[in-house]
């Protein structure tokens, strides 16, 4: 039972009276932000504030009689302990998404409203189609009714604005900028509308820190043709150097001049990605010819340059040290049976903390023993904290922002005596993962091709994991960046400069969850013999050690072994030495 | 130089003059038939009898002054050999399609000809978005003009049609076209065309013997949505009891009545595949609303029944005792110097033909030694035609049809000493071609991520080959069936009962060819622990000796040593014995 029931229902109850008053018979409400970012900041925690619901994912639904909060089956569990279920209905979103729950529990002619910052223009294609069908109308709201009635609202952050090196970046940002441009003209587009923060930041090498694990900087950019830009953001975090760094050309506007401004783009043709923009903007270039294509930061964003690469690779060796000291601190402290999940997150926080440059968590740890860890988005509260005792594996998933690179790592310990299955199983995990490390492969091979590596050792057993084996990671931005991943729906081809997890694992539910990570840059490797195309490997950039207590030797090749031999040969030079 | 250069200067002038009188300025000519069959019978052949072009690709595009036949890299050489170059440029079909061909050398306002029934409407999209930018109009024509001037032409098979038993289809035709009839509708199809030959003989459990190679009854089908048939054939190949077989409501119609039945179905929904169908097809159903889907044969001839399964494993043994004998007598044969590549096909074929209920080839044979190994769709020729002698290896690719199942199957065979390269790379070839023989994987991977367990091996060390590792078989129909693939492309999962190849290969331009290929069925193999969903693995069909001199024992692994082992006491039981 949720503390605070009273509260939560007079909250419902205001939003109700609030919706009423537009007229309106239900409202949308999806976690997210104007930016569809990953981590929000706390203004934007509106689903959390309306209905105490802290997952990742998810939307509320109210009607005047029923609400609902979904959310996908990470969080089914985690749903019924923090919503008033006496309120709300909860739900799985996969099976059934907000249009579905309304298209049983809202009636025809129902007028719903929605937040158009909230919802990119699919999302709500997807949602008109059905609920056209059963003759429910949608509505854009001009104000979100969470907003009216939430009266202790957080302000905007405020993080100031930094300059991001240009000696890190390996690139200025005005050459970044030729370079869309460049891309711009070919396309024939007069102007280009960025709305990812972390792509902006890449394109004006600024960092800052308006969400908690990525140093973001929230904002909407708009670059016309010939260079110029008009930058939407709360302009007291943008410092004089900074403004100077920027160029001449750069102008700033205030947040709520954006909808004065884009519909002055009238007949223009204006580069917007759909997929990754608020709805709201479709509205505003209304008399626009929107150029609806891929945010063109998102490729040349995930190539790293030299430079970044080498920045990287440090910050890795960095954290690699604190990861050395805190698994030797664990291996000290395990068998005394006092920690807990909780106490061994701080622990390792503390170690990276002692690092230069760490600015903090790159995503909340994932710190799960025993059952705990077979929930692959496992985080430790309160209630559910586990003590540390007896036998079992301890999975622990985490990752830095350093000020030159993001990490991200997980290792699975043995507390206590493992079992066979379970050192068959890591093992397996570990050819995997291996597999994918000693990979080469001709320029044009997609994630899935990938893909397969990581889990042929499963599968000869009939196991598997449901996840990819791999995502993109940022250069100190996000620690999931889109562009290209290892995944059997990875379509994309991987390039040299790529920085990607390798990341395979296993989850027995209720007894253990086994994962094995580190970050691999994509490299060039000579030529293909036959098509004299470039032949591409990875390089391991992550550097801790393994737990040998689970891996069974005389299931590894004379390769494997030879890999893991090199690998504990670099961690002993560049972590230990 | 080709023969009868004159014979093919006087056609070219015919056509010419018979272009002209139709008003057209051009006329384009590709190697096709109105079923968009892979093998054509010789009335088709209207590329070869008017450019002297054999190969089994090309598209020839005649103007006033200046015609050209253009084909895939494979033909560059063949077609300069074959086709008189005073009269035709050649080139690249790839690079230069007709339509690029057009753009550069026809002039603005130019109307060019075309055959509806040689064209799919995708393909004349293609074109026209090309030639229309340049003011260049493309025209369907009532009549081929190749047809009008070639007074010779041989007449339409005429191979009777016979009955494919029912106990070796699994399936009756009427339990098949049920299942069709209930997807057409759920579709909301009033009427189904099928166009593709193969779909036609699985749907109505009949062979005829129309082309080389395939045993194809040429005809079009029109099914409605109550399981009412029109089919569209020469009736003459119809006898009574395959008429009866076929049951009430099936109606012989000959060919020339399409013409006057599809208008009839004038505002129906007709299911049309706009991917095989020609664009003849689109326009005589102008008024009916099409629904342009795939082919609703594909997938279920896809996947074999049990018992078209235990009749492919038998065909297989048959085939394996024939390539048993053949390779026996290559060993005996070969160290003489004195074999061809053409006598070595004429051995094979006469080995096949000893066993019972052969039918003939399934493909021409692909036999080439030395440098000649390297080309991947080499096929012999009188020109071409290589003694077999001294060192290099023999690469021998061929497949039989069989009454009740249709082999292909790969061998590389070393003649006189291998070198250490031969031997390295013949042994990765076959680790990979083991390692797809030996993967588990679960329901719903697609032949992308098999793929590459294929090519692993050869990459290690930037080797690579130019080609699909597998494609599907059909049960004593098409030698190449589309439904799934083992490609980087194969987007489709594999599924129980689909019979594919398994077929990787190395080839070095100007030295040798390597190829090593098997036919494998999918099979259920136990489940997925964690999601319960069935694992599948391959169930290798082919049984025939690997070439033991060229494999090193010491580059394979012990799993991989144990699968070979098994192989050969499987070959030993099932063939020899």
């Amino acid at each position: 039972m949720p503390e605070n029931i009273q509260q939560y229902q007079d909250r419902l109850h205001n939003l109700r009276k609030e919706i009423a008053k537009t007229g309106l018979d239900g409202f949308i409400l999806p976690r997210t932000d104007e930016f569809q970012g990953e981590f929000l900041a706390p203004y934007a925690q509106r689903l959390a504030w309306l209905t105490g619901f802290t997952g990742s994912a998810g939307v509320a639904v109210i009607l005047p009689e029923k609400a609902t909060v979904l959310s996908d089956g990470r969080y089914t569990l985690q749903l019924r302990q923090q919503v008033d279920t006496g309120a709300y209905d909860t739900g799985n979103s996969i099976e059934t998404p907000p249009e579905r729950w309304l298209e049983v529990h809202a009636d025809a002619g129902m007028h719903i409203g929605y937040d158009p910052w909230l919802h990119t223009p699919r999302q709500l294609k997807t949602m008109r189609a059905v609920l056209e069908a059963k003759g429910i109308e949608l509505h854009a709201l001009a104000q979100n009714p969470v907003d009216t009635i939430w009266s202790e609202k957080p302000e905007r952050p405020q993080a100031m604005v930094r300059k991001f090196p240009d000696k890190i970046a390996g690139k200025t940002s005005l050459e970044k900028r030729e370079l869309i441009c460049k891309q711009m003209k070919e396309e024939g587009a007069d102007a280009l509308i960025l709305t990812a923060c972390d792509s902006i930041c890449w394109l004006l090498n600024v960092r800052g820190g308006d969400v908690d694990y990525t140093p973001l900087v929230q904002s909407f950019l708009l670059m016309h043709a010939d260079g110029r830009l008009d930058w939407f953001i709360d302009m007291e975090k943008v410092s004089d150097s900074v403004l100077k760094a920027l160029g001449v050309g750069t102008v700033l506007y205030p947040y709520s001049m954006i909808d004065e401004v884009l519909p002055g783009l009238h007949g223009r043709t204006v580069w917007l990605d759909s997929t990754s923009s608020a709805a709201a903007f479709e509205d505003l270039l209304s008399t626009a010819n929107i150029l609806d294509k891929k945010d063109p930061c998102a490729v040349p964003k995930s190539k790293k340059t030299a430079q970044e690469q080498a920045a990287i690779r440090d910050a890795h060796i960095h954290d690699g040290r604190a990861m050395v000291r805190f698994l030797a601190w664990l291996d000290e402290e395990a068998p005394k049976g006092e920690l807990d999940e909780l106490s061994v997150e701080v622990q390792l926080e503390s170690f990276r903390a002692e690092e230069m440059s760490y600015n903090g968590p790159s995503f909340p740890t994932i710190c799960g023993f025993a059952e705990n860890g077979a929930i692959i988005h496992y985080r430790a509260t309160r209630q559910t904290n586990k003590k540390i005792t007896g036998d079992g594996l301890l999975l622990i998933d985490s990752g830095g922002q350093y000020e030159w690179g993001t990490t991200d790592i997980t290792r699975t310990i043995a507390i206590g005596a493992p079992t066979q299955e379970m050192k068959e199983n890591y093992t397996r995990v570990l050819k995997g993962h291996i597999a994918v490390s000693m990979a080469r492969f001709p320029q044009g091979t997609t994630g899935a091709q990938i893909d397969t590596l990581a889990r042929a050792p499963l599968w000869e057993v009939g196991l598997d994991y449901a996840h990819g084996t791999g995502h993109g990671v940022g250069c100190y931005l996000g620690v999931h960046e889109e562009a290209a991943n290892i995944s059997p729906r990875g379509q994309k081809a991987l390039e040299p400069g790529m920085l990607l997890s390798n990341e395979p694992g296993y989850y027995k539910a209720g007894h253990y969850g086994i994962r094995i990570e580190n970050l691999v840059l994509v490299k060039e490797d000579g030529f293909c013999e036959d098509t004299n195309k470039p032949m591409l490997c990875f390089e391991t950039v992550t550097y801790a050690p393994y737990e040998e207590r689970l891996i069974l030797k005389e299931m590894l090749s004379a390769q494997e072994k030879k890999w893991l031999h090199d690998y504990n040969e670099k961690l002993r030079m560049y972590v230990h030495g």
